[in-house]
């Protein structure tokens, strides 16, 4: 049985408190959308990181290395494809993997939770997005995470408000976090095969432990609340937009550069494939449909 | 200025007879095909390994690292998209790629020509198709190379057919040939975080170098003949039959698996990727559409 100390416990319970703020939003934009079909709903579907142990899936863990997590996915008129997993794991990492992870060289054991998120909207002028926030303790503790917006067809209006949003938000906390976690979304998000970013950028941190771990919660829960009202307000803007079929394919081979992204370079996902993660969990993130032509 | 010797070259005339072969043959199924539209054509674009150098791109080489290749596409009315890529490439490895290519420890310099080619077709019915044969030269030389098929909705009768063809034409060269590259593809084309075999199989093989050069060549050269006849004729069995949406839905499904087995495990795209080869020609094996859902 692994017992999560208070801020385990804590930082697990903000995850999915903004899992249901996030989708709570994002179903109520399915409701005010127009097109096919009724408005959209978030399905939830629960696995266990190792299922022979019989451990419920609440993420609190049971016997060895366990965990586990749920998918949400919801498949809507406004949103062709949104899935956001929350997620809360421990265990040992392997030995050449110990290596790479913060403070895991010591001692390989590790606990992790946090909550992941992209959505692919069905209109090509709606930005698609990505969110993960994640508290990691091996024998360091930090917070990490990010979110950045992924026009196919960039507005720089919408893109301006995006930043500025962050901006405020990172303010709010610290001065020093905007330029420094938007330079990093910038480095991060780059597509090196393609010579391009993957979008129009964000916000990125890791590691980040200021010795006060009461303020580094509050930006990383800042970060969900922030995304749970600015994007569904851009989504708004453009949701009833008109769009050719042009643009729609603008869109597909778009989300064909999302999809290398996350399979050639994403740390994450590649993790995750050659580790044997939940697969379903680790590939929400690839588009409905995508081009390459 | 890189000077070929005679094997050399006439690896490389073959690969080009094997493209022009390997077309016609595709441009006469687009012939007999029905569809929208007319019937397709390969439109060719050469590309320089050094654009800088000002060398020409018949893939004979010039000063310093060069080479380049020739890409063929058509997008047709049987065919959605099928790229057929030539290249002759020379220069030297960076040195801890050096230690995990054949001879290439000793001495990094390496000279490679080849074809390879990947077809997705319109109709779900039809199968996929991945063919590649190289020579390669660094202190040792060799042959490599495969094809495996990859139908989306797979039919006993025919990939019975597809690997008696292939058994047929090894045999014609080595006994030992068929078991031994049949396995080694059933091997090689294994998604190792889906746990399935991406296709139906075929052939793979590497490192061919029995001693006797002329019949080393002669196997390469039967393997691009075979296909020439093969594949067509199995396009043809199937290219007028009616298909469902959802028969169309799960071959976008499958194409989606095809793109991850290519961007995460394909060994070919990830060091193209990784080292900065043609990024057009690389990845022209991902699929026109495809879908994650």
């Amino acid at each position: 049985m692994y017992t999560l100390d208070d801020r385990q416990t804590a930082a697990q319970t903000w995850f999915r408190e903004a899992r249901d703020r996030i989708c709570a939003a994002l179903e109520s934009v399915e409701d005010d959308g127009r097109g096919e079909g009724p408005a959209g709903r978030f399905e939830r579907v629960a696995w266990n990181r190792n299922p022979a142990s019989n451990e419920d899936t609440s993420g609190f863990g049971g016997d060895g290395e366990g965990g586990g997590g749920v998918m949400s996915v919801m498949k809507g008129r406004v949103f062709e494809k949104a899935g956001v997993n929350i997620s809360t794991v421990h265990g040992v990492f392997a030995p050449e993997f110990a290596k790479q992870i913060n403070g895991a060289a010591e001692d390989p054991r590790f606990f992790a939770t946090g909550i992941s998120l992209v959505i692919h909207p069905r209109n090509p002028l709606v930005p698609a997005v990505h969110l993960n926030t994640r508290y990691l303790v091996t024998t360091k503790r930090w917070f990490g995470g990010g979110m950045d917006l992924n026009p196919a067809i960039a507005d720089d209006a919408q893109t301006s408000d995006f930043h500025a949003a962050l901006k405020v938000m990172c303010d709010r906390h610290d001065a020093s976090y905007y330029p420094a976690h938007s330079k990093w979304a910038e480095e991060y998000f780059w597509v090196p095969h393609r010579g391009r970013h993957r979008g129009v950028g964000g916000i990125f941190y890791d590691h980040l432990d200021s010795g006060d771990w009461e303020r580094d919660f509050a930006y990383t829960q800042d970060v969900g609340r922030t995304f749970a009202e600015l994007y569904p307000r851009l989504v708004r803007e453009k949701m009833a937009l008109p769009f050719t079929e042009e643009q729609r394919a603008e869109q597909l081979r778009y989300r064909g550069l999302y999809a290398e992204f996350n399979l050639v370079h994403d740390r994450g996902t590649v993790f995750g494939l050659k580790t044997g993660g939940n697969i379903e969990a680790i590939l929400m993130s690839l588009p409905p449909l995508a081009r390459w032509d």
